[in-house]
């Protein structure tokens, strides 16, 4: 079925390929072939293959990469991996490998390490960088600060496009991007921008000053890297340039960079969302004991949260005795009170998150969703009733009572009104007083859900059904 | 406390001067010094500005924008003004616009508006353009053609480095990228690519055959948008050409293109894992009815299917009239039954969206689940033994018994090991089925994970606990 054109066309196939080839390469011992081979393959691709590698193989591989590839793959592989080959690498070879790696991403790796790796990383690198590697490392955790890149290319009003193409061709290469270059005056003050684009579209002989852009979108190092991120992503750019507060040009942040820390913070609120404390490992790379740390302080919260339902519960074992059928309607309202909060609750704190949501807008989020929980609770209510005639007494006989039933709606209807009214205000309140909205999606607003729409049931029954 | 240069370093309150000053002007009429401030200003400020206009004067206001700065801006602007917009342009005006429009943001523009308005847009376009808008509007739907951009440079093998930047600076300006070149043959077949940076490097005469990189990570038009976005962001790309069948470049998928796919991405599983149905604007922008109808079915489902959790507590109701205290802990067995069950399939449905995990990875996942879940079992079954103890009997004096707590117990730590079982089995089976597995996160699994804990809770009870 598979003609050649379809797989030819295939990028993922012929990956796939190529790593097995490169196994069956390393088996046989064929590091003639494997050289050639690997250079035809992106440094992603060999630290996702040299995972599968056996590690003590994982140097010898290493050692047969081009000089630059190697600085690259090296970034790409996870800490544990990148620890071994430091282990393995002589003084020289760590040299020679941090020497292309770039100063953010030397940082990330010194976080990973434990100190004695640490102290040789820094041995290995030029006291220049480490002194600019330091300054990153004192950025607060979550600043632009913390992970731009200093390699920019920085130009001065008074160059010529000439001037610009010159410094381009002499440092670019060791640059992050080149596209666009930054215009900084004698104090390093950010003055301005230009982008290749322009700069290829201009005479050869026109001054900086006069082509650059002055409007420039610019952010401080301890501006919160989600804001950063989410700067890029409004204005569609490729950088942005980092000021510190003397509005000097300290670093910049890229595209790529603020696509993790977007993916990062979106992967954050789903934890957190699901009561599960944030890990740094994919899950498979996870140990059993981490993951369990990860999860256990959530559900124990929960369960002696549960203390409240249990008390109120008690509290009402007499009527529940009486009318021993309103138990069995117990997990639907308690079930559907809690999705209701939940919807709304997670609808709020998203919005929150890519700032499409204020708390200034308090106002108009709870009247939205008074009208939306009205036009809920109304619609299930009528169809709980419909339900408990069809399906409880038409289908399975139970007999509910329509007294019995009634009950059950009026609280379904209320359970759902308080249910969003929560759901909503919660997470605002939260980011109100600096704490974290995500947090309070579910166990929080669970318990208290759960614990209303108890007291609720209790109450219409008792003022509704006749002795109880 | 505010000194100047603070205030100066913050790229967030200029903006909010400028938009203050631009609603000023826009109030006293003062349209020329308005055009100078909005030249200052970038599209997707303008756009938000223009939305707290009256949406009568937005047409003047838009005349009145520099021609291209008008184009981009039309096209970060929310579809209802744009349809405004449409309606109140002349025919010329309409066309001025759309010629400065890519085609990939024409199509999006389509998509949104009603058919007369989609007529009008069609006639102002010319037939070269409309049959590009055409090839596009056909493929299928999150597919990489659906959002891929046309306006690439396209370079062939015989050009030497001047020609490039010739051929760059003739047409570049209307490409959306001009930063990565890609290298067709007479066929239109991808042949390779190459950087500016590596134009930028070489010398003037040299060929582009002999400079290019031939190892292209491409995709085809078919592929899923939500894969193309992640080769984007796994090798840091800028953009991604795009090739059809017969391996014939048609377009490229750039950089921000991607960041939008994965944030939309991100939103609709956080949606539907909390059993709401994905929402095309911004929940402020939503209408009342529009937000009922994303949430209600779900809650209907939800209610239908606690039926069954109903079933099983009237069939133990006269267990439950025996030892009425087994009812106040209900609650809390099923929510940290359902707990536990999102914890892990939350984690596997972000893992699979992510690529980190794979269906083939099911032993490995149910295996580490199995030890998570004994472990989460034990700990919070002592837990729950120590809680029972000390709050409901020390703290409380509801006097539970040992047994009755032994039960509580034992079910808390059989219903956290079902339900995690079945949090991460069930997304990995919806996946392998072709279903949805964010869907499988709220209302099945929870449903699902009820019924269980209560016919163990049952079971257990009736088993252990003399005389019921």
């Amino acid at each position: 079925m598979q003609d050649e054109n379809e797989f030819e066309n295939n990028a993922e196939d012929i990956l796939e390929n190529k790593i097995e080839h490169a196994y069956e390469l390393i088996e046989n011992k064929d590091f003639q072939k494997l050289k050639e081979l690997l250079a035809e393959l992106e440094p992603a691709d060999i630290a996702m293959m040299l995972e599968e590698v056996p590690i003590e193989k994982v140097p010898l591989i290493f050692r047969i990469l081009p000089k630059e590839l190697a600085a690259d793959t090296f970034v790409e592989m996870d800490s544990d991996q990148q620890e071994v080959l430091i282990r393995a690498f002589s003084d020289e070879e760590l040299e020679q490998v941090m020497r292309d790696v770039f100063v953010d991403d030397t940082v990330d790796i010194i976080e990973e390490m434990p100190a004695n790796v640490v102290r040789r990383i820094l041995k290995s690198i030029s006291p220049e960088r480490r002194a600019k590697i330091n300054d990153i490392m004192h950025y607060p955790e979550d600043s632009a600060g913390s992970i731009m890149t200093i390699e920019y290319v920085d130009l001065t009003e008074s160059m010529t496009v000439a001037d610009a193409f010159d410094k381009i061709r002499e440092t670019g290469l060791n640059k992050e991007t080149i596209y666009t270059c930054y215009v900084i005056d004698g104090n390093r003050k950010l003055k301005g921008l230009v982008t290749v684009m322009t700069l290829l579209t201009s005479p050869q002989e026109a001054v900086i000053a006069d082509i650059m852009d002055e409007n420039v979108i610019f952010t401080t190092t301890d501006a919160d890297k989600e804001d950063v991120s989410k700067l890029i992503e409004k204005y569609d750019l490729l950088a942005i340039p980092v000021v510190d507060l003397e509005h000097r040009l300290v670093g910049i942040v890229t595209v790529d960079d603020a696509i993790d820390v977007i993916q990062e913070e979106a992967e954050e609120d789903f934890a957190k969302m699901n009561a599960i404390t944030p890990m740094e490992k994919p899950y498979l790379k996870t140990s059993v004991f981490n993951i369990w740390k990860s999860r256990i302080p959530w559900l124990m919260l929960m369960m002696v949260s549960a203390t409240f339902t249990g008390m109120i519960i008690s509290s009402f074992e007499s009527a529940l005795a009486k009318v021993v059928i309103l138990t069995s309607f117990i997990p639907m309202l308690m079930d559907t009170g809690g999705n209701s909060g939940s919807q709304a609750s997670v609808t709020i704190i998203r919005g929150l998150s890519l700032g499409e949501i204020e708390f200034s807008d308090i106002l108009r989020v709870i009247w939205k969703e008074a009208r939306v929980s009205i036009l809920c609770g109304i619609s299930l209510a009528v169809a709980t009733f419909l339900k408990i005639m069809l399906i409880n007494n038409l289908l399975l006989h139970e007999n509910v009572d329509w007294t019995v039933a009634l009950v059950v709606c009026i609280t379904m209807a209320l359970t759902i009104v308080i249910a969003k009214f929560i759901g909503c205000t919660l997470p605002l309140l939260a980011k109100k007083i600096g704490f974290d909205p995500a947090v309070m999606a579910s166990p929080f607003i669970t318990t208290i859900v759960d614990a209303v729409s108890l007291l609720i049931y209790f109450s219409v029954a008792t003022s509704i059904l006749p002795g109880i």
